[in-house]
């Protein structure tokens, strides 16, 4: 590090370079997690806007941590007149690394540049996307959270500093080239960087930083303590875990009614009715009020709806359009920039966001509303000439910079709806599509407008390492069988939703676009197999949400993501460092989804346990690759051994007293307690305690239930045990 | 612009942010052309490195300046803790800008954000270019350069301020949306900004700026102010307007004889032939060291080549590797980081610079090099993990900071270069992959690794606005047809280069790329007929050597471009507004090149005068699309009427004393006079005035000759004059 000291010496005219290099003061914060210091921490970061604290009692009860591959004081920083720089150590040549937020262009970052821009569109392998998140963990076992809502450039592990270069290579004639290449590939190969490599991360507009270093022993209790010095992971509403249906973009009521009745004619599981931008009277910008033409007699309807069991979600955007009746209490509150011609909320300024949150509350959440989606929280694509946002350089009357507020708007959006729903004591479970670190007790959930099949499966698997929430919604698809296996990875993400908002006819009735906008529908009988088999799928996901449940659960108390990556859960097999396009779905399923129209693929089984093959009723060899072949829609699941899962016969939604028929199964002969939580499912009286826990044993053959805990309503019946 | 000063309003615990609101200090820097400075100016900036001085005299003889749409003092400037922001007036509706350096995503810029950093990949329409210039040029008759080598965001007139939000509409109903849109498109379409809007150039890192500003009345003389202010435009040597050929990367100096032999028995002109990364010990990164195993006896090898006619250019990156000689001497005057293990040389320390210019001088240009290849002094693709760039957090000893490198990097590499060949008094025509602003006196021409058609053509285009050179280099073609269509393109450029450098043989034995790595060749027939299509294309542009050499001299006397966007001669013709497939080859001739593989394409002539049609030999009106078919290869070009064009007897090469056997022909009755220029071609001496102009005229039926200046040599032997 002393080269880069040296380097720095003045050499011109040079009067206004400030450069510090420094040493950070390091504070453990929690068991395993330290704080390393430099320079003058900035006002505007994730951490001074955190939704809950630090969850220290949690991270106390988690494993001793592992030894770290560095030494804190190695962290070193430098900090210049326009830019902070962060330099961390990164030099086992076996090393991978993972992380920084809802990446769909790369899986391993080692070797890469990241750009962690807040953006609705990825650029190549940058990490710009919905939720770029300054985190990042190692095989060695350990994480890093670097506190910033700017954005950063990071070089992982891939630049040689000059100081690494050894004396003797020097008109060293043997490291001359023999051989000359003849294709930019071989050109351009990744040379391993030499010497001692780090990550660097060059945080421009910052003058100090907080660096957060979170111990394993692994990636997982790594990921673990992030996420519960985050405040913890999210408990979504139960009904949160069933699906969602967003209607047509141009409907009215009518054409929502429809669709509400044509889903419970059909027997199609949905809790969730999605609204899209025509229920107000002025979008884009948003006037966030009733259209009476498109919605008359709004309240009666919603409430209509609730009756047949689903909950309304709203789309919006956080862009104030001047016939909004937030227009003029926000127009002293919002940035000097407008987009669509509407006000950007300063939701840093206390006023603005209680007057967005209690606007929120009271015209909506108080009459029924459920949930929010919230479009366009992210920067605009790179080619569209179409501003949907302010600049970095855009001024808000709190001080925050626009690059921040940027990386931020998004999650400050969050914490203003969620702070409606808390202090009516309900919670919510809601669409946004951007975010940034420490979003992990936040129940939003993440979405895009691309729509790669391979991008939204690697978002998927991503995402567990940050803390954050994917929902692969479906949208258009080439094929029925595209659709089916769409619609299948849909129902193991976080979020269920199909989100035809285009076509103006429910989705079983017509998959074709074009048709569907012609109102050329299917046969009676056409529909219902459509039908059919959106109800096979979703069905297998409503057996699924006591397990699924019980994952938020642990999420919550342990930090532990409900999905996650294969690395996560079993470091030792290497084959795994790769394996971008599956994953775990809770303690016990292995998740590896048909992709486009395929009904093939390939898997491989982590090694050292047996897998049972959902489908095909059978045992499977950990360690191997298996070819699996099954009809489009379905999906290859595997339970690893020793586990138990409970199947909950399918509900069409969830109410609020809905009891859940369980058939538990275990697998293998010595399985793991498996716990359940049983609440009200709606509130936040868990918080206080208010849940049960509910311990599924097998011991020689035999099935026990343990239940403890406050709540005093019954969620589960166990109607049978079987052994695989 | 009041708002954004109120609004920055410290709100919350802010200490350190610096608000600065002001403005300018304006100063007439030469007749047409204002600075209007702000703030600490920075000590790198391409100003501060400038190549020439501003050519006074020549911009006092341009035409009287048009009046600018705004004043001056609207002009503002918001210097804040990490960026400098300057907005710039640009609210008329009707109005269209141009510029931003060697963009291949647009061509008109309004309504884009762009970020202008250098890069090796073009990123949407964002204006990441291998030259990306913070200049742009309007409609309404002027021109804008924002004098850093920071990354601006620029926001072209497309964000709308708040304070332009008019109070009548606020709680207006009649403002509500009626129809709600169902197209992503549609919802996202482009919303006239509103009120008043600007360019704005957001600077991270800067405390303080220079913008210039450039008086029309029109396009055209913005842009000659701009050149002339950069220190006028460069003269290549004669030699530099034939044909460059690569040669195969894998070869050595048998390959290179042999495609050097190939050549003159087909007769294909050529002057320069490029040397790939195999003529030294070491690359990637550089030994710049001659290998003798490849190429033993370089200097009787080289010696031979130019015998034969050849000019001989070497290929290198400024990454300098540890067995070169220049390792030792350049390692502590170079970054913080090596790229590809080789070090980045601190261009700005003047003793490295020598360095650096020294070895190349001594080395090589003494030893008949008369030309370099500068590769990969851009910055590195998005999706590639090859670290082929430094990061813009480097340090340098000289104290400029690694974004302000990253910018210069090729534009300082150019001037050490060039510093060498100055000091012999020899011109050179080189090659580079990144410049920056105020590039227009420099011998270098702009490349790239990217290939799409179109966008090539549109480099080609779009760099006529800010002082750039373009090659769009020949490499693959999935065709014979689009073979030829590119060696056709190439052959109206800056500069003509053929570069199958992956192909072992030579290019017109086997174009189809797997069968010439295979050996296997075409028949001699098969050979000959390509060479013939190659030599009838090449020898288009031979002919028109004078004629382009002319349209350079204009270029360095009067700023005014070789090849033009077509908005630059016909500022009146709103249809060609959107042109940027066709462009101005000098004064006279319009050429619109045929894409990929077409065999046809239209044209839209400008109106105001008739155009020759020189396939078709007939007149065509102007202010019409014509439909133009022709064989691959060939070129759609059409002459102004009233214009003199001399076309020369091709010659196989360019000798220091060749004279061009010039048959001139006359189009339209009232043609305006040509000047012609006469020099020796390779020296600077034309900087003193050794040259002479040749007045082509024609009046009443005949032609007539006036040559006046100091150079002895005959250039230019008149043998027939013809009247279209």
């Amino acid at each position: 590090m002393l080269s880069r000291i040296i380097f720095v010496a003045v050499f011109l005219m040079m009067s206004f370079h400030l450069c510090l290099a420094q040493d950070g003061q390091i504070e453990e914060v929690a068991p395993g997690i330290w704080r390393v210091h430099f320079g003058q921490t900035e006002v505007f970061t994730p951490d001074r806007f955190r939704e809950k604290d630090i969850c220290t009692e949690s991270l106390a009860g988690l494993p001793e941590p592992g030894e770290l591959p560095f030494k804190l004081e190695e962290i070193q920083c430098q900090i210049r007149q326009a830019r902070t720089i962060v330099y961390i150590p990164c030099d086992e040549p076996e090393e991978q690394i993972y992380g920084f937020g809802l990446d769909s262009g790369a899986y391993e970052q080692k070797g890469l540049r990241k750009y962690l821009t807040v953006s609705a569109q990825s650029i190549g392998k940058t990490g710009s996307s919905h939720g770029p998140v300054p985190f990042y963990t190692s095989t060695k076992g350990y994480g890093i959270y670097v506190d910033t809502a700017r954005v950063p450039f990071v070089h992982v592990a891939r630049l040689s500093a000059k100081a690494s270069i050894s004396a003797s290579k020097v008109n060293d004639p043997s490291s001359e080239t023999t051989e000359i290449k003849t294709t930019v590939e071989e050109l351009y190969a990744a040379r391993a960087a030499e010497g001692r490599t780090e990550v660097v991360f060059d945080i421009p507009g910052a003058a100090g930083i907080d660096v957060y270093v979170f111990a394993g022993p692994e990636i997982k209790q790594a990921v673990q303590r992030y996420n519960l010095f985050s405040g913890g992971g999210v408990v979504p509403p139960l009904w949160g875990l069933g699906m969602k249906y967003r209607n047509y973009g141009g409907g009215n009521k009518d054409t929502v009614m429809e669709v509400a009745n044509s889903l419970r004619k059909f027997g199609i599981p949905c809790d969730m009715l999605g609204l899209e931008p025509g229920w107000q009277t002025a979008a884009y910008s948003c006037s966030l009020k009733w259209s009476d033409d498109r919605f008359a007699d709004h309240d009666a309807f919603v409430d209509k709806l609730v009756g047949m069991g689903y909950r309304v979600n709203l789309w919006e955007h956080a862009y104030i359009h001047p016939s909004s009746p937030l227009f003029e209490p926000l127009k002293d509150k919002s940035g000097d920039f407008l987009v669509w011609g509407g006000l950007v909320v300063d939701f840093v300024n206390p006023e603005a966001f209680n007057i967005f949150s209690e606007y929120h509350g009271k015209n909506f959440i108080d009459h029924n509303i459920t949930g929010f989606k919230a479009d366009e929280c992210d920067r605009e694509f790179v080619d569209n000439a179409t501003p949907f946002n302010y600049p970095y350089c855009s001024t808000f009357g709190s001080g925050i910079d626009g690059d921040q507020m940027t990386q931020m708007y998004g999650y400050l959006y969050q914490r203003s709806i969620l702070r409606a729903f808390k202090q009516r004591n309900l919670r919510t479970w809601s669409d946004v599509r951007a975010t940034c670190g420490l979003s992990s007790p936040m129940p939003f959930v993440l979405y895009s407008d691309s729509y790669g099949f391979n991008e939204y499966l690697r978002q998927l698997v991503n995402s567990s390492f940050t803390g954050l929430l994917w929902s692969p919604e479906v949208r258009e698809a080439g094929s029925l069988e595209e659709l089916l296996n769409r619609v299948a990875m849909s129902s193991y993400a976080h979020q269920m939703c199909l989100n035809p908002w285009f076509v103006p006819n429910p989705l079983w009735t017509q998959y074709d676009r074009g048709k569907n906008e012609r109102g050329e529908l299917l046969d009676n009988a056409g529909q219902e197999k459509v039908a059919d088999a959106f109800t096979r799928i979703i069905n297998r996901r409503m057996s699924l949400i006591p397990y699924l449940y019980a994952a938020y659960y642990e999420y919550y108390l342990q930090g532990l993501p409900p999905l996650r990556a294969l690395v996560m859960d079993f470091p030792d097999d290497k084959k795994l460092r790769r394996v971008d396009d599956a994953f775990m779905f809770g303690a016990a399923l292995l998740v590896a989804p048909l992709k486009e129209n395929a009904s093939q693929r390939t898997v491989y089984l982590p090694a050292g346990c047996r897998w049972y093959d959902l489908n095909a009723d059978i045992w499977r060899e950990g360690g191997n690759e298996v070819q699996i072949s099954l009809t489009p829609g379905e999906v290859p699941v595997f339970v690893k051994e020793n586990s138990i899962v409970p199947f909950a016969t399918p509900v069409e939604f969830v109410a609020d007293d809905t009891v859940f028929a369980l058939t538990v199964k275990v697998f293998g002969n010595t399985p793991v307690d498996l716990t359940l939580y049983a609440d009200d499912g709606i509130s936040w009286n868990f918080e206080k305690g208010e849940y049960n826990q509910i311990k599924l044993s097998w011991k020689d053959g035999k099935g026990s239930v343990q239940e403890t805990g406050p709540y005093q309503k019954k969620r589960y019946e166990i109607i049978s045990w079987e052994q695989k």
